[in-house]
């Protein structure tokens, strides 16, 4: 049976309207206004958008719990190609999505086409990841008789119910509509309904109708998916309050993850939260790497920095480095790049606000002083880069030297000694990454900093920077509060795809009513554990 | 580097003295007196035991984190013979553990023997996939260079920290101070503190002197397990609420679970928290397999309803059939079954307390009737059984009659038809387990069923009972609330070890820095997914 495909040159609904999608259809929301803004300019866009009326948040998440028991059910190999039929839609479209969210988001053309790309490829690796099937976790204890008796059991995981996804201002595309929580969670087989970003509401449009186009096209039920625009933290609190929806997927800010997880908390029945929040990402120069290359470091270090305005998740905000004159080099060459640095558009002028607040209250911390700041450009949502600077004994005394200053801002915490250092390391709140740059004699030193990092990321990269997150089957994009709520998972990844399913046994279950998964025969050829140890072979029956 | 093995013989510690463990010693509490009591007579217990000032909840935690890191870095071939160190020596003091379980819980000698080599054996499983190594999760993308470049990335997983383990009233052993969650969090590399079960402390004690000389033997440090004893719920407010606490097991009872759930919640920093708490195990009787052997399955059903007198997790608390001769002749017979029942002495005098309310309230509901209940035994903690009925109409409409009746009591749905027995399964709560007698003429309707009782159930059974739970690779004792708080995992078979665990990626790190199980060679010849496909290949340097 092949689904219907629509060619989308016939399909009209490519630019935003001011529609919400609720059930795969476009709908107006009937609340206050809500709109967009230029941050160059600060200038309001069209088309406006309504806030979902608390019927249609209703109304998003009954069609979503009506679509789960079909929507699981659903083959992997279908669901694989509603996954790669976003993927086309979206490829298709790029043009428009570049230009709606570079009017949106003032990033720059070639970052929103590369965006593109890591989304649509998002989905096909999810794609693939189905149709390998080792997600499903199959496992069969095969029955015995006899003195040893005991039953037969198998497992297999399914979708948890319909999901919760509230987008990023800081990736319009990969971190937000069609991104990495979407992905995963409708690859699980979980009906998925957006909040939309306030920050960038027509590429979110887009977007969505590309998701409700290839639902259409590949014949997913209706309200596998639905998009709401709301403002203020009404609907979200709502949307995590309903008891249909079974998992939430953030990406955003340390209050707002907060306020959603303490929404959860407040439910009869708890959900898993899956935010992410908040990363300083330290950057530790080791004494020899240091030594041997310290202007070219704090060159490269600006540069990732700076990168995309400071706005990433990844972004170092902290460096940590011993006196010496590999560090004076260090702080050189990166005051010289920070002062010529431009500056640029920030996403929005409430994030380019919080920006200078956060970073003016981090240099009136007792001790810390400014090293250089770039130029201050115009519009409506300047991001001016800024290098501080603190001495290790009064960042191991001021928790509030942590404080995320979102954007490119970073604190260089010079430490007495490696000791010093290592005692700075132990301080740390949880993070998304930790790097290290090492040369060859560092490596005693960077072996026991190894464990206490471990503790404190969920990734750790050597020579290189945070700023960049690798879409593949090893990668960990998450880590120990504040990070995230939940550092047992990664919302970056294939192994994202197990934050929405769990497991079920079935026990003597007999063979015509057990799902292929765990089948004797093992039609799906899934990686499977037979008695513990993982195999494709077929159960034999002896 | 072999070990200190002292012989058991040598080792005069193995009846109950009235101490905790902090730290791998025995210590006396400071606090108030608690006392286990004999279920049979209501008679207090000797040893005394003190309750555990906030000072020594405070070590025990201390002690916790500082044992974490050394922990957590013991190779697997190690921390598997400390768990077969504490399998060896609880089956070496099995006598005195019997002894003392028989005292405190009046559970039958013969059930307490096979609970020590259920929990032993759990101890062993768990070394076993410790040395099997699939639990690291190990991951391998391995990096490129040219045109399609990209980092080296490699993922494994590490323990998350000290455990808070709260142990089950109703298996001493193997849901208790060496139980699943205490095993699945050693093996994981989580220190562990548990808070003994009062109404078991004697057992408590022995069980955990077990583990401290296992510590000891095998070179553990100190602070890798302490056991805590108090009263009320004080004790396990503050456990839980420890910032140095990371992750809680707990089996118990719906309002226990969800006070542990509320103090984790409170806490600034959250944590996860598993607990296993209420289940009424739907059994559904379809009509071919009633119509052929009603009376047969009437006098097995309560074979599994007054085992342990009630007191399992999975007991069959509930029936679900629809009316005809079937059901009469499954009615007449488990009416006969129960009244014959000679009753049991429960676990605790509060228990049977709770029992007799819950089920005078059952019993009040509207429309429901006795059909049967068996004799009361004496003294001081009696457990009757009892067979209650209600039709299916009413079992729709009223909540309450799926509240738990921790024992021997069981209510007979009787529906009108098919579509209304497929009703009653959609307004079930979550569960443990769901049970289906069906013959090959009721398969299509168990295909209709099956998926109604995956969304509701963590194991799904076939023409058996739901009491007994093998525990291997393939069982989930677990599934959604209220069953448990987390729905994602299960506290019964290997897979518990994950619950313990978070990824944790490394891009770039020197070959010399990277841990074992992800190095290229693959010297621990674990399972890992090399670009996604698993294998125990090592990587192949290009």
């Amino acid at each position: 049976m092949k689904p219907k495909e629509t060619p989308v040159t016939d399909c009209p609904q490519t630019s935003p309207t001011g529609a919400m999608i609720i059930g795969n259809e476009p709908v107006l929301g009937s609340g206050e206004e809500v709109r967009s803004t230029d941050p160059r300019t600060g200038a309001a866009l069209d088309p406006a958008y309504r806030a979902a009326s608390v019927e249609q948040i209703d109304q998003a998440c009954a069609l979503a719990a009506h679509a789960f028991p079909e929507f699981r059910a659903i083959t992997s190999e279908r669901r694989a190609r509603f996954l790669e039929r976003i993927a086309d839609l979206l490829d298709e479209r790029q043009d428009i999505l570049v230009d709606r969210a570079h009017i949106e988001t003032a990033l720059p053309r070639p970052r929103l086409t590369g965006e593109v790309g890591r989304t649509s490829g998002q989905l096909r690796l999810f794609a693939a990841e189905l149709r390998a099937g080792t997600w499903q976790g199959a496992r069969i204890d095969p029955g015995r008789s006899g003195s040893s008796a005991r039953p037969d059991i198998r497992q297999r995981r399914i979708a948890l119910g319909p999901v919760a996804v509230f987008g990023a201002s800081n990736f319009p595309l990969a971190f937000s509509t069609a991104g990495g929580d979407t992905a995963s969670a409708l690859a699980a087989g979980c009906p998925v309904v957006v909040k939309a970003h306030q920050a960038h509401l027509g590429t979110a449009e887009v977007v969505a109708r590309a998701i409700a186009d290839a639902a259409a096209d590949t014949g997913m039920p209706e309200g596998t998916f639905s998009q709401l625009v709301g403002s203020g933290t009404e609907i979200g609190t709502r949307l995590v309050s309903d008891p249909r929806i079974r998992a939430v997927g953030f990406t955003g800010s340390r209050r707002g993850g907060l306020a959603i997880a303490a929404a959860a908390a407040a439910r009869p029945v708890p959900i898993p939260v899956y935010a992410e929040m908040s990363s300083i990402n330290p950057v530790l120069l080791l004494p020899a790497a240091l030594a041997a290359r310290g202007a070219a470091l704090g060159a490269a270090f600006v540069e990732s920095l700076t990168l995309g305005a400071g706005q990433f998740c990844t972004n170092p905000g902290l460096v940590l480095a011993v006196e010496g004159p590999g560090l004076d080099a260090f702080t050189a060459a990166a005051a010289d790049a920070v002062t010529a640095n431009a500056g640029a558009v920030m996403l929005t002028g409430d994030i380019a606000n919080n920006y200078d607040a956060a970073g003016a209250a981090l240099a009136a911390r007792d001790g810390v002083d400014e090293l250089a700041h770039g130029l201050r450009p115009d519009g409506a949502a300047p991001g001016c880069a800024r290098l501080l600077t603190v001495e290790g004994s009064r960042f191991l005394g001021d928790p509030e030297l942590q404080a995320e200053v979102f954007g490119a801002t970073s604190l260089l915490v010079r430490c007495a000694d490696t000791d010093e250092l290592t005692a700075a390391v132990r301080v740390l709140e949880g993070q998304l990454t930790a790097t290290v740059h090492a040369d060859h004699a560092d490596h005693p030193l960077a072996a026991a900093l190894l464990p206490l990092l471990e503790e404190r990321a969920g990734r750790i990269l050597f020579d290189s920077w945070p700023t960049g997150v690798q879409v593949g089957h090893a990668m960990v994009h998450g880590g120990p509060f504040p990070a995230t709520t939940d550092s047992r998972t990664t919302s970056v990844g294939t192994l994202a795809i197990e934050r929405f399913l769990r497991p079920v046994a079935y026990q003597a279950v007999p063979a015509a009513l057990l799902p292929a998964e765990v089948c004797d025969d093992n039609p799906l050829g899934v990686w499977r554990r037979l008695d513990g140890e993982p195999s494709r072979d077929a159960l034999s029956t002896s």
